[in-house]
């Protein structure tokens, strides 16, 4: 049963703290009507202002056309509760299924693109793409996140992270280091 | 006390096993007898075959030049055991400090590349610059893993994941989704 999450407005120099870990991402896009959901894993943080992330979206994907196309996406960051549909998410084709529907997930309306949230997801992030240039060569896309949402107890939330073959590493405890730090080097 | 590591041969193509996680990473370089490491969160695989990685490499850091002059550098993952020599790393410049000798890591020939491997590290990937079209604009290098290392125990070991403000994630269970997948989406 999924759990309907309440988001709030959250800096988006600072998704480092939910995107740098290295999660299993859900990618929502929309375009002319077509919304869909890809499964991602090939991402990094780029740049904190403006904030910038990198994400490989292969052109062989139903929603590599509706991001390019759109200039937009939202990338969620999902519970491990639901590992199950973030699996049979990346195992079909927008082409063939709306994922929306089929998983059971609720598209919410974004603030700033015209791709959804994902409802169900703890944290998401509102994208415009800033760079094209080396989609052709890499299906790199490079994106400005200009908008982010996340509920007050997503730090509390277990991610999931990929490993290949089906096999998912889930996030454990945190440690604080913070006192080894130099102050200028705490960002 | 660092334990010393013994590494075998592992595929190129498979490294996403360790790196899509989304770990700390410990980047090694060296260019005209001159030797640093360099503390990293900013990575994502690209691509299977060649084995492409790509992360951002600020033009502060002393290792920015040292990389992109050799062409060379290797990625190393440390284990959780090691997040004090991490953070310290991360706070220091090669400008002024031997890291090598100031955190008591040995540095290991590599094969195909002249910067060293990291002995403690549980993993070392041998990368030669693939694409430095982006380094100007954004810092961000493309590298092709042309050598792959790894301890037997390498999946016993904990990983680091950083959030930013001295806090890290520690890396947790697996679980195992295979038989959620399509035999032609298990790799």
């Amino acid at each position: 049963m999924s759990r309907s999450m309440v988001k709030q407005d959250f800096p988006v120099s600072n998704i480092r703290h939910f995107l740098e870990p290295g999660p299993v991402v859900l990618v929502s896009s929309k375009w002319q009507q077509q919304a869909n959901i890809m499964t991602m894993g090939w991402h990094m943080v780029m740049s904190f202002s403006p904030s910038l992330l990198a994400c490989v979206i292969d052109a062989g994907n139903y929603s590599h056309a509706l991001v390019r196309n759109s200039g937009e996406c939202v990338i969620n960051i999902p519970s491990a509760t639901l590992v199950d549909k973030v699996v049979g998410i990346g195992n079909c084709s927008g082409s063939e299924v709306d994922k929306f529907q089929a998983f059971e997930l609720t598209a919410d309306k974004a603030s700033k693109v015209g791709a959804p949230l994902i409802n169900e997801c703890h944290a998401s992030f509102e994208c415009r793409l800033h760079d094209d240039a080396m989609i052709k060569q890499y299906n790199l896309f490079i994106f400005e996140v200009v908008k982010a949402h996340v509920t007050a107890s997503a730090d509390e939330e277990s991610s999931l992270h990929y490993r290949g073959m089906g096999e998912f590493m889930l996030s454990g405890r945190s440690i604080d280091r913070a006192s080894l730090f130099t102050s200028s080097m705490l960002v």
